[in-house]
């Protein structure tokens, strides 16, 4: 029940399975989340989750959806529910590209291939592009959806960091620089500019053709993962990277947090060339997405005030995101974190010597839960750090899990002044962030 | 719009592709199909094409179907609007044992993951088990979109022969044997037992136990896709491999054939074990299943006569079937043809010295579409056979199909008694298996 797959050990009961000599070596990065069993002991209503990704929903106008879909339907049925092209419908690829227009793309819908969501467009890029060994990098943190699929081709993700601003330009072309000295591939930068999963962060529009012409020089393609783009707070969105550079630029949208995430679609936008083999990657993988979904978001932007929706969906967020930091502010002084102008994250560091992976199982007993800062490194790093989302509680019980987590740091706090503690491992994080590793 | 997406040339325009020195090795093995352009054309309405597998949903229950949709949304549309889980909701796999049993098998739910179509089944399926190199054993013919799944995975098949009563037990010990010896690692055998595409032909009770006890010896696992298996004109179902032997089989279902494809709802039921890792990889490729597509096809089943619907598809496409065998006996009398008990199609040997791909233009010049055998071998035999559909046209179309068919075949061996041919190349075929080849 959130975006979040993957985290980390493997799947369990291999050693009962008669097949466990048949995987492929592919199968060794697919993990199971460490925090699953422990999340779905969190999902009991009593607990406070600022863990998951889900957006909150509740405010769409559900019964005239309901309607326009009988509708579509009653109207319509035979074509809705039949097999549909593998690139997808075209008048639904014609109207994605007047929702990616606010973000400065001037794409033809040609170019467009729907997808199960944004996931499946991030693993066709993989798939046509990721050789075993090859290296993808990638923000430090990155989105821990988009780790679990490198992992799964086997690539090597190499982090550069970010501060406030997003990605730090010179440190990317260092990255770069040092990965081509090394002899060392890197198929792709993969980045989510506008109101980073999980860091809260965006990339300024003054770094934007930095980055853009950075990648460039070096031939390296961009991977843009884009799905708050529009969830600004304050102000305008800003520049897509693939507006700078179509031919450079792999981006990928999706309906799940603009409008629902339950019929499963999202885009990618590619160059032409790209864009074919995505299309032939996407067949072999799903024949076609749901004609039934594709027809149910088209139906949807044609008869309903969607840009209004989305207006309404920011400020909900707003008002969480007010009311995260607010109660950061008073319950938990002595920690860091991220103020984020739109998306549903915040980031926070821990006081020093405080391991948030071994202070989850306490939390969850307090009835809170977060995502250890440990998901979203791919090489461990992470664990004094914690993603808090703020999309899907009320602001007032976002205030009562702040409180809650204040409990338990400051618990925690007094076990490391008692005892000390060695778990905490430091990690390349946006207040200090290190050298780059595989 | 087909179920057939790759056949057999290059992507196009990589010639003009910045990125065309990036691509994964894997890409290479996937191919749009030679006959995608042809098909364009062949989707124009006074064509009749004999070469979908669109299944003809016209007959469904449309009003009311999108009354319980509005009742679904309205009533329950945070949760159908919302992320699910990976492995996909409870009811419905409690629903999709219950549609199992029809077929002997005694599932439990938890060994069910539901995927966006069988075909992301065989996706996951063969990205958990198959390395480059590994060999997955099929039978001649194959499923078209198979074949470009174990080719995306740089998987070799070698093809075993059926006869008319499906899979030929001793030539799969021999083929199996074979490999062995030859130190070929057999990851496993797929297999669609009923009503074959593109063979029309169905493996008989006696087989059943053979094949599975033959795959048990050689540890090989058995991969069997069934999404025909209700779709019998005159008997009851078989019991499925998967009934025979749970733990040696991973079993593909479909709502497609049953119900309509454009929900994209299909399943896998695996051994344990293997399940756990087919929702990790089903994860990675698309977070989870659609909730809304997921609720639409449970509430289907649980407010329609979903057996009575499947016994009506059964009588159109009997009556289809009809048409086209009746015709091929009236028009063709110069082939063979196989004479399916259920599905959607028949493969049909031409005379001697026809190439059916060298023969599609003209055909489509005729006004009459088909696939060419060679779809469905991955070592590029076949091409004296075609696989003709009775799924979509009505059984009139059906008649006025072969009628040309006739024309153009009748056209075709003047020109081979003038010119005589060397483009017909032989294969291994249903009539005259010969030995296998990787």
């Amino acid at each position: 029940m959130s975006d979040d797959p993957q985290v980390s050990t493997p799947a369990a009961g291999t050693r009962l399975d008669p097949w466990h000599g048949s995987y492929a070596a592919r199968t060794r990065g697919m993990r199971a989340s460490e925090i699953r069993a422990l999340f779905s002991v969190a999902n009991r209503p009593e607990v406070v989750s600022l863990a998951g990704g889900m957006p909150n929903i509740a405010g769409l106008p559900m019964d005239r959806i309901a309607e326009e879909t009988q509708r579509l339907l009653a109207e319509r049925g035979a074509v809705a529910l039949q097999y549909g092209s593998g690139q997808g419908e075209p008048g639904l690829r014609e109207q994605i590209t007047e929702v990616m227009a606010l973000e400065g793309m001037n794409a033809h819908p040609d170019d467009v291939v729907v997808t199960t969501g944004s996931q499946q467009a991030l693993d066709l890029v993989a798939r046509i592009f990721l050789d075993p060994g090859d290296v993808v990098v990638a923000e430090a943190p990155s989105y821990v959806g988009a780790l679990g699929v490198f992992r799964a081709y086997e690539a090597d993700v190499v982090h550069t960091p970010m501060d406030a601003d997003g990605l730090v330009p010179d440190a990317l072309d260092a990255t770069l620089t040092r990965l081509a000295a090394e002899g060392r591939r890197a198929k792709f930068l993969y980045t989510v500019p506008n109101f980073h999963n999980p860091a809260g962060v965006t990339l300024s529009a003054e770094r934007r053709p930095r980055i853009v012409e950075i990648a460039r020089r070096h031939g390296v393609l961009i991977l843009e993962d884009n799905p708050y783009g529009l969830l600004g707070f304050d102000s305008d969105p800003l520049p897509a990277l693939a507006s700078l550079a179509p031919e450079g630029v792999v981006y990928l949208g999706s309906f799940s947090k603009t409008f629902a995430p339950g019929y499963r679609v999202g885009w990618a936008l590619a160059p032409h060339a790209v864009r074919d083999r995505l299309v032939l990657a996407s067949e072999s993988s799903i024949l076609c997405p749901s004609m039934m979904s594709q027809l149910s978001i088209a139906t949807y932007l044609s008869t309903s005030d969607w840009r209004g929706q989305i207006k309404s969906y920011r400020q909900m967020y707003a008002e969480r995101r007010d009311a995260m930091v607010a109660a950061l502010a008073e319950h938990l002084p002595d920690c860091t974190w991220t103020t984020p102008d739109g998306g549903f994250y915040t980031w926070l560091r821990l006081p020093d010597g405080l391991d948030a992976r071994e202070m989850l199982p306490r939390a969850v007993t307090a009835l809170v839960a977060y995502v250890p800062g440990t998901a979203f490194y791919a090489d461990g790093s992470g664990a004094d750090h914690m993603r808090l989302s703020y999309c899907y509680p009320t602001p007032e019980r976002i205030t009562e899990g702040v409180r809650r987590l204040a409990g338990v740091v400051s618990a925690e706090q007094e076990l490391v002044t008692m005892f000390g503690t060695s778990d905490a491992r430091g990690g390349r994080t946006l207040d200090a962030p290190g050298p780059e590793q595989p």
